[in-house]
């Protein structure tokens, strides 16, 4: 099966090439670059010197359809909400990493995305590909919005807590902490390197575009409407995400119980790991693979449980999850090229 | 004056010797190592070549107090305990920079630290150095406990919203982050470099021994008994500390209006800068100096307020501070000697 | 094929476990590792956790080389001399990532490593692992001594323009670079993070072990003595090495003449990357992999040319080129199980 | 005495502030900024949050030669070259910490920096500001070309053996690494993080523009015409840069012997620390302050000798050298306001 790729030179486009070479039925097919169109990969990325060397094409939706069974959008939000509409009339299935379809309200998306929502057809044919949660909705789907790196860890590592029914739902905090990879290979300030190295720093607080997608699964999956504070922090890393998230139990119960329920919850989910009690986990021991590391703590003191949730942003927070709806989608198993060891050290 | 260091081949006493060095009115008197002692510090710290050139010397009560005015201990918790009542015995006053005297009861001590606590006589002659709260108990004291670097960080954030009466105090969660220099020079797996570079890790979840020093202060400054959810990370960087504080605020209240407190209850304190609305500080923008920046934002929707202080751990966190007492001690303007710009990038 | 691990909790263990599970052929049987016999893989690596469940085991020849086809020995120079031999005698293939059975001179051994060198007669048995050189002669051995990872980088980057008696055999300089996991994970103030972190450091200069190992190689390869200095020095990076080597070209030369000398060099080995002239490669773009890439430039103001060589040390320095001449010795394609794209960023 | 500063947004500017706060006869006059002019320092820099209120300006040479009593240039490349001139001519002293006035020759100038040299007139006054070597001529003169970083590394490490006619002149290599802050606060994807955390780089083989400022010096103090080979790395860090130099000896002599000479030819200089033989100095041990450290190994093998010269490209690199030439040029102890002890860890 032919897979293209657009927006061929950020660093979400990368992965899925890295990834897609280990997967036994995905072929990398086009790879578009409006920007780089007829050069080389690897004179954007010499790691791929002699192992990627197709040229970069421009965009054409006739020639994408006719020569691939499936496209990934790579490209930033603002740009998926254009050409998504244009691939999925052609009949191609479409899996975007971009946040152009998340959100099913518009006025939501213009509110915190500042700029015009997609239009409400495709809207309301997207379905939000959070692997663990929506296999069923996500394997007949024609267009997956494929969740963002933030969401996918704090969803993970909440929902089992709220389903259950033992959590205040009105008092999540999410204290995230990123990457500097999830912010993209663009140039500005926050990514120069003297700037951020031995350096961590808040921000976007109350404002990130994160929020509105956060709490629309949240509220989905209890029925209740959930706001939540989240904050956001860079860490002097390339890659990686952290979630540490607190809510108060609403019942004493032990940190083994929690831990029991979150056992069952994922138990048929193989990327998404529960630690053992007592241990946490961090983000190199995620690093380049598909998993969600869950560590679990309640403090019998304040009845407050706290989260730990990991993934590497660019694979279970973008790249990998996207392969993961695509094995979703054609019915192969859900592993299928995303089994690698996390690299570590 | 001149200024003893014991254990003086730690982090915490090589900060002293740097700080001291721009001191007008303190002097490097006698430094203490008993495992290095006959050895020039050169040979621990070559960045002091030439610098510094006496030898440590071995622990000698009544030496010290012949030849010192003042004595900095930066020996690690359960050692401290041990010589602070000597030197105090002798006539000597002593600026504690280890766990030992912070906590007043003996019994929450040996909870936390799992050794035996200091005598009482000493403990209850201990003033906790945050001097920021505390100058006027200082100027007299013939003990200080200089506060633990998260305490720090932790009161000076939130101290004016409680004090204010204007918070939930049983709301309280704070998210706290570490450079690895906090942890010392001592060998361990958590400050192995290829296991914490590109690695961001929670550790101590409930159990970190900052958490009744935090709960006392906060007490104290409150009147009610104040109990916090409190989460340790390691992030990949030398220096700095952040602080995420959460807390519920208990009326319609704006960030402006809580900036404004803010600048209000520390405008007699150079060392704390509370930053423009809309703005966070960096831990990098205080390195190497005595700064703690706030940064403050209340989310309407939750109405929740976060708090953003950042510290270096060394400075403002263990041998600023220390020197800080030093001068509120002896009557000196409190910048004396720290008035040093950060050091960025 | 089963493949026994030796020395089951150092970072070549770990990194030749993350390649084997890649590979199509071989299996992971016996993982030894005295210190920690009996326990499970992720209480020491928790990024295993799920992955590899077996508990590590006690060192028993007998039993090693009955369930197993292979061994790899990931221990310490000094351990790997008295452990081979027993395998060896007990008929099972060996390949030894120490330093043990390199040098063929058990002086040259005594003098650099400090300890004794292991019998004669293992000695001579043993063929020097560097897959690209060696095919032949690691067809058919029986103990294999995987090259250091310096000597890999270097040997690869030199042989060429030495082989084709273009330069002053002489003139060698080699200013290597390393990141830390090439020390392993032992603690040591060398690999304290607040020490290494934002941090350049030269070390073992003159003394360093992998000295005589380059010289016999580069000695073997060329029928001339050949000494060379050589400069080693601790980057803050976790992973990747560079060598940095500068020789004396004896005629006037051009980079693209030696550009061409080296493609065709290596024109059927698919782990050298020979760069285009003017590009040059870092260690990044092979992070993870088991490329050797390689830059060149000859300066014509002095007649000297300049290599750049980049490897990740545990993939081509250790882990990878085990594997590769496990592939050689059984005659599959030398890519199996290797050809993963570089983790970038 | 007022200094003013122009270029203010830099990271040289900057750090001129830093170093100027200490200082206790330089106060900072202007500071000139023609893209922020208006602005406030702490918008740019945050961590000047209450320290530096004064407004930046444009650019007046007037007002600037009427207010102040010298001018700092920390202007890139090309700037100087056109603002020097114009404050020379108003009769104000100017150090310029650009490349503009450091080469003699106009076409040497041209050639490595692409693009048009200065005027015959101010160059042939401009004094170069290496401070240990030419402190005579720094005293009288109007204009200072102050050294570029690796200039100033790489000229302390080989002059004294060159000076003293004990080595090959044609045979010197210089392997030069450099932190990422020397390339200044500019965009571009050779400082984004995540193209350099984690990864080294060599760059402008053959090509760096500080090639023909070293050659030069070295000519000029040797009398005899130097031809170098000069490789630069890119190391991930913020701050520092090490030379590992390459020389041949033309006798027969020791590490101890060229030791000596090097403490002789260094006895006056207090930036100039010689490090024992046997140890060598790192980046970190000189960080934040203007030493040149200096090690030092002969190999008796190829009878070459390697010298590791480090210095914080920020300091001695630029800005402390810079106020190392005004106390000279104002005839104050050379140590004025330079005498911090370097940041560590």
């Amino acid at each position: 099966m032919r897979a293209a790729i657009i927006g061929g030179t950020g660093y979400g486009a990368i992965e899925l090439i890295r990834l897609m070479n280990n997967h036994p039925y995905l072929e990398i097919g086009s790879v578009v670059s409006n920007s780089q169109a007829g050069n080389g990969f690897s004179e954007s990325y010499p790691h791929l010197t002699e192992i990627i060397n197709q040229p970069l094409e421009s965009f054409n939706a006739d020639r994408l359809a006719k020569e691939n069974d499936i496209v990934f959008l790579a490209t930033p939000s603002g740009v998926s909400s254009k050409l998504a509409p244009v691939l999925v009339d052609n009949g191609i299935k479409v899996i975007d990493l971009s946040g152009d379809f998340r959100l099913r309200s518009q006025t939501e998306y213009e509110t915190w995305y500042k700029h015009s929502a997609p239009e409400e057809k495709y809207l309301s044919q997207a379905v939000y590909g959070l692997s663990e949660i929506y296999a069923e909705e996500i394997k007949g789907a024609a267009l997956i919005a494929n969740p963002g790196c933030y969401p996918t860890a704090t969803s993970l590592g909440l929902l089992p807590i709220l389903k259950a029914n033992l959590a205040d739902s009105q008092s999540i905090i999410i204290d995230a902490k990123s990457g500097v990879s999830g912010a993209g290979r663009g140039l500005s300030l926050t990514s120069h390197y003297a700037e951020i190295n031995e350096n961590l720093k808040a921000y976007k607080l109350g404002a990130h575009q994160h929020i509105p997608e956060i709490e629309q699964v949240l509220t989905d999956e209890t029925g209740n409407p959930i706001t939540v504070t989240f904050t956001t922090h860079l860490v002097p890393m390339s890659r990686g995400i952290m979630i540490t998230a607190y809510v108060n139990v609403t019942e004493k119960i032990s940190t083994n119980t929690i831990h029991d329920l979150y056992k069952k919850f994922y138990e048929n989910h193989p990327f998404v790991r529960v630690r053992p009690t007592g241990t946490y986990p961090s983000t190199k021991e995620v690093s380049g693979s598909n998993y969600c590391d869950i560590g679990l703590h309640v403090d019998p003191r304040t009845n407050r449980l706290t989260i730990i949730s990991v993934i590497d942003n660019l694979v279970k927070g973008a790249a990998g999850q996207a392969i993961q709806n695509a094995n979703i989608m054609n019915d192969w198993d859900v592993r299928t090229g995303l089994n690698s060891i996390p690299m570590y050290p």
